[in-house]
């Protein structure tokens, strides 16, 4: 017979999950209620406000997933592809090639955009991939590469992706309450994230909102969605409208924790949030850039809540990873791709991103380095 | 800004999710772990025993799809079949429906067999359904529709599926930890069912069990399976294999209670656990009638843990109900498709499945239909 469960405390500091507010996991642990009863009902409308609200939109069809940030992904891309459909895809890490095989699987003609991990990609790159395939129905990329620590500018790209009349994609799983994400401002139609990483929520929910756009995309299918679980022409009947239709049973707990991190973000404030991701990402810089540790990624293209650095020269990085997990119970990811075995993602996010966290790791690092 | 969460207390004897143990409650609020932590790694590997355990069988792919138990429906059949496969669908309810629904959007020839409502599917007309289609790849049944209370008996049929070369899916959903479920015995092939029934776990996971015929045909696949995020052959290097290979964020605090939570079904033991849901379903029986509720399923084919009970004439269900609800706090579900407005759908499942629970509503409707 197994043992009652004990785990561990652990001090998250990899690409997530981040830490959570005690007050998140306190929610959490609340006595369930029926996902149909009236009162759940209305606290997923009043999750669905602060969604838009911290996702900077209007869009009315803003709702959660139920399912992690690649179960978001494969929302965005299943509804809005259709077999034939041409599309754009931005690859500069794991996420980028992701969609793309997603991508794939709707039966899309899918146009890559290669870039070097670690960088961005270009708007040069992306005019280039638009001469070649001058109407795309949807050009996808993603905001903060978790796997590199790359923030994309938007804004260019933006523009350019309406200009040809397509429809603008981002992942956000990684920005989303932690750096600018401004979904109506960047005219983003389709957007994704998840909840483990600067909104500080447990792993498993995946907030999403729409354009009018790609609503409009979505009544035009000619196919049915090749997802029941995922099809928006049901899940939104769930989340809006009059008269609530039962899709599926949502993860009643974990929406409460979902609406106390909401809160908790909304009380801090999103621009205090962003300036403290910001100025937190610069006090890791000044502990670590002095032990021999380099950012991978150019200094204005750097994500702050997820910081890729490479080790001093002569250490062994797993060797070091696993003993801040096990003599000190810090979490801090390995590399992934090319990258694994070379450099650490160091993630300081939502309830991660305090002086206390880059000093428990620098501290550690220093005993364990001399 | 909305109010921090003050969840009303709800006493849950609806169709799911039922009451949560307590300790499973304090294990879901344990601060979190990383997905990849090699304790968090080891837990799982704990989870797939138990769910082995609690399924009766000896699949080494068993594990836990991070989603609710529409999502375990679909991860099974986006796995099993192919466009242009033959798959006969027993539907006798809303989730033999839904997987006819899914089972189309797989591009597969879907040939139903359709029963009345409230009945279970008769060996005679699967008997039928394969005469006119005798080499279907798949035939899916549905062992405890949530939607009527009828409880499917399962070895003839599993026979007769078996004897066509077929492979045999179920919706383990409402019937896992309450009534016998035998995958191995049975020769299940696939099933999948829900974190928040008889298990009495928050909603949002479903453990899912491939026989190794079931596997075989997943290698054996022409196409790529349409879901990324559902695809086995890349969700099982999570799951197991000496090398875990990242695939999504794993749901961890959802994972620390469906732990906990099947650490307390083992504790108790399967067969007592089934005696403890047909004892109290006796006594709900012996309270009810008398009231003059009545069964809508045969006494034969009575699912224990969700009763499906017209009220007695000249009442309005939907005025008790809500008063059940506001004035008792007590959930009970009401009916789905042609049964809404006409009959009750009364969960007694795990922690839900006590005398006291009975007891509860018994009194508040001797108040309420005075």
């Amino acid at each position: 017979m197994p043992e009652k469960l004990t785990p561990t405390p652990r001090i998250l500091m990899g690409p997530g999950p981040s830490d959570v507010h005690p007050e998140v996991l306190k929610a959490m642990s609340s006595p369930l209620m029926g996902h149909l009863d009236p009162e759940f009902v209305q606290l997923m409308d009043t999750v669905k406000a602060m969604v838009q609200d911290t996702f900077l939109t209007k869009n009315p069809l803003t709702f959660v997933v139920s399912g992690p940030g690649s179960a978001g992904m494969e929302t965005c891309l299943v509804n809005l592809l259709e077999p034939g459909d041409d599309c754009i895809i931005c690859i500069n890490g794991v996420f980028g090639g992701r969609m793309a095989d997603i991508a794939g699987r709707c039966g899309a003609k899918v146009h890559k955009v290669n870039t070097e991990w670690g960088k961005v990609t270009e708007p040069s790159q992306l005019k280039k991939a638009l001469d070649e395939c001058p109407h795309p129905k949807l050009v996808a990329l993603v905001h903060a590469e978790t796997s590199t620590g790359a923030l994309q500018p938007m804004e260019e790209i933006s523009e350019m992706v309406h200009d040809a009349g397509a429809l603008l994609m981002v992942d956000g799983v990684t920005s989303y309450c932690g750096v600018p994400l401004k979904v109506d401002e960047w005219n983003i139609d389709a957007v994704y994230s998840g909840s483990q990483k600067c909104l500080s929520a447990p792993p498993g929910l995946s907030p999403v909102s729409f354009s009018a756009k790609a609503v409009k995309a979505l009544e035009n299918r000619k196919s049915k969605v090749q997802s029941w679980f995922l099809d928006l022409s049901l899940v939104k009947n769930y989340w809006s409208g009059a008269k609530r239709a039962y899709h599926h049973t949502a993860p009643v707990s974990a929406i409460f924790a979902l609406y106390e991190s909401l809160r908790l973000v909304l009380d801090e404030g999103l621009e205090k949030r962003w300036a403290r991701h910001h100025e937190v990402h610069q006090y890791l810089a000044s502990q670590l850039e002095p032990m021999g540790f380099r950012f991978l990624v150019e200094e204005k293209y750097r994500l702050p809540n997820l910081n890729t650095m490479f080790l001093p020269g002569g250490y062994d990085e797993a060797k070091i990873r696993n003993a801040l997990l096990n003599q000190y119970n810090i979490e801090v990811g390995g590399g992934l791709g090319d990258f694994a075995g070379k450099l650490w993602r160091i993630g300081i996010m939502g309830e991660s991103c305090t002086h206390n966290h880059v000093n428990m790791l620098a501290g550690a690092l220093k005993e364990l380095m001399k």
